[in-house]
């Protein structure tokens, strides 16, 4: 049974994880025989968003760890306590939580730096060659950490977004909400999901076809 | 094209609608060409619950359907306003939300009540020959409104909840999380999902059979 790491930011896509993303991706995982153990930085949210209205509430706090604990049904670890060697692979699904909470692309951009837990993670596994995936806007972690590489990625077509990966190093690949893209080279793999999906059956296609290649890699 | 209102009660298993199980009926609508309108009372949620802790935060309150607004990725509407003549069916998932904030179920068993306008809206669906289904805890819910009915109903294999369905007038039906239940005669459906599913493949499995069974009804 390989083992995946799903790096979860929150819990609503404007504030922390996108939760049909998450929910997708432990889906596929748990379907392909594999075993997902979800993890989180225990930190503050860097906001908090009502959902209904779209506004930010500045009265309310809420952890990243405790609201992704909701998506994991509490069974979910400390970021900080992962061990790279227990895992054959990382997921990391997207929502805003991705770019606010795990780094801080939402603000700066390719200038941007990330959680040094998560740094410290992706360095590791990609260090020894055990494939990672990242979803929607989480792609923006990987060209931070190891954009120095030139990993391929998609975001989908969204020009802004593409030109901050560049400008991080990576080579940005259009690709639909139904597709992934493999790096072969970087062992990296990539699907835009609601960065231009239109509803949960496009984007759980693209998020299939990105979990059974990154288990294939693995 | 078929539409479906799917009724959220939160966002996190302890304190509000199973996230699981609302995101993988929304992906099997979806994927089935199904339209989903989400909705959920706007109320304030009967407690908060830590969900990596599993302790209740007494000093935090949140309203339903804002929280339910994070799974509906904000594209939901107050259950008050539901319209039963824009629906062809109803879909109410689990998690504890649905015994706390759609109804008493979790605090009064057989006796409790249910939130009126959800009392209105099953009455006026079922009057109007539309199916219902109900995930995990939720049936509950169905049992407090049309009881008097004798539906047969499935929430797994748990004694004490079925004899809790029993006791206000439904057949309670032994089904795996993998199975759902067609009551031809009351057309209502059910699955266990997470009261004892292990995880999402096999939660998803019996959500899959559900979605098909209602829309063959619907």
């Amino acid at each position: 049974m390989k083992t995946v790491g799903v790096v979860l930011s929150g819990c609503g896509f404007l504030d922390g994880a996108e939760i049909h993303e998450s929910v997708l991706t432990l889906y596929f995982l748990d379907r392909a025989g594999a075993r997902a153990i979800c993890m989180a930085p225990n930190r503050p949210q860097a906001k908090v968003v009502n959902h209904l209205t779209g506004e930010v509430d500045p009265a309310d706090t809420r952890n990243v760890l405790w609201e992704s604990a909701r998506i994991a049904r509490g069974d979910i670890r400390d970021l900080k306590d992962a061990n790279p060697e227990d895992l054959d692979a990382l997921i990391l699904p997207g929502g805003f939580g991705a770019a606010l909470n795990l780094c801080d692309f939402a603000e700066k951009g390719a200038q941007g730096s990330v959680d040094p837990d998560l740094e410290a993670l992706v360095r590791a596994m990609h260090g020894a060659g055990k494939p990672i995936g990242a979803i929607c806007i989480a792609p923006a972690v990987i060209a931070l950490v190891l954009g120095a590489e030139g990993p391929r990625l998609t975001i989908g077509s969204d020009p802004d977004t593409a030109a901050a990966l560049a400008a991080a190093g990576a080579s940005h690949v259009e690709r639909s909400a139904k597709e992934d893209l493999v790096d072969a080279e970087t062992r990296i793999v990539t699907t835009p999901a609601y960065m231009c999906g239109t509803g949960p059956a496009e984007v759980g296609a693209g998020i299939e076809k990105l979990v059974t290649d990154l288990l294939a890699l693995a």
